[in-house]
């Protein structure tokens, strides 16, 4: 579960990200240490093939993983990428991608996350790439 | 070196990505292993701050790195991003970006790289971002 | 279900390695695809407070995740460890540690894997870290 | 440089660590962000084909960045692994193993360190395999 505030405060840090509106990308779902992000497919987004260009599959693991951190955070803080590891396993093929972000592991400091990244072809979900991240968590006043 | 014939096969091969036009990326210099790429800033790749979003920094490290590989390649070949590592340990606030990326292992089926991200701000350029990557070899006919 | 033939490789490949004796480690449970290590803490595996070193637990994830992957290869053909990527977030702090290795995704050319590390102190199990790993399939004559 | 009571801090804190005695590892150069580490192959450290264990690789790979991060801490601090990547190119066939650290940003709560790691066959140096990792500094009295 998570409060109606917290929720809100993650909602307005997406929407304050310019880049998640340019690529489309919108929050599916959000609970505590869970958010899924979906982007449909359209032609700049793609590589040579056209599928998803690994570049957003990237986008949508570091994002989903963080919000999903963030949604674990104490209020006001704020939370940062450290770093993140992605393996792509098959092609960003479909005519949609879904990212799942949860959290492995809540400190006091830092943030364990992990992404998972599905594309839907005609309805059927495929697994395209995995993720594990670090988040460092800032108090507010830091 | 880097002869002109592979030097065209991986200037169409980056050409042929949509979504480096979207985001702006252009080749700045290319010899063989080694890649940089640059991109300049607009309000619509930013996050919160008014930096770049995270998620452009992962992409032109993939970017940048992936492409280094695909200059030592054999030609005619193909080349996949397997997974990569990135670590980002300051805010990308710059009007540019510079990618930088260099093959540390060239071998017959996969090839490692390394990118370095910097951030250019009034002539000043400081670094934001590393990344180790994992590429996959594929023959012409594979 | 693993059969016997593969177990008994698999089981032959893990001791013909003479570092796991070193250490101690030994195989709790395999099935396709899922590999169970234990290794019991003796002070010689220690670090500067007496738990596991973090070598230790980096040696189990990478083992694990490694021979799980081996459990789901055709016969006959080999496994290397590519890269992998591990987060240390509790110190390994216990009389035992567990490493619970899984196969994400078995590719004809490359594995990916995940390795979850726990100790085990007085019969509770806490987790300790968790891995991403990527193994190369070389075919039997390769 | 690398002041007598900073080194002195970081090899006591190195000689404290059984597990290194126990495999036999030396600190071959010390300065200020930079550690070599040093091992000589025995059969118990080997893997199935009577080369370095891949867990040794990533043990050497782990302490010499962490070490490195080490010589660059405040005086009295505390560092510890966050996490690391470590991509494995060749076979660690050899008679000695150099693991070289280094800093590559040190910051107030996280340090970003690189390892090198390079196999000694008959005076001839081949390397092995490279890791980016990821400290915590934790002050004093934390």
């Amino acid at each position: 579960m998570l409060d109606a505030a917290s929720e809100a405060q993650v909602r307005e840090l997406f929407a304050s990200q310019p880049f998640m509106a340019y690529l489309g990308v919108t929050i599916a779902r959000m609970t505590r240490g869970e958010v899924d992000l979906v982007l449909a497919f359209r032609p700049e987004l793609g590589q040579q093939d056209g599928f998803f260009h690994g570049g957003v599959i990237g986008t949508l693991a570091d994002s989903c993983a963080g919000i999903a951190g963030a949604t674990a955070m104490p209020p006001g803080s704020n939370i940062l990428t450290v770093e993140y590891k992605l393996n792509i396993f098959a092609p960003g093929q479909g005519d949609r991608l879904i990212a799942r972000g949860s959290v492995i592991k809540s400190g006091r400091r830092l943030t364990i996350a992990r992404a998972e990244i599905a594309a839907l072809r005609d309805g059927v979900e495929k697994p395209v790439a995995t993720a594990l991240q670090t988040l460092m968590v800032l108090p507010k006043d830091a």
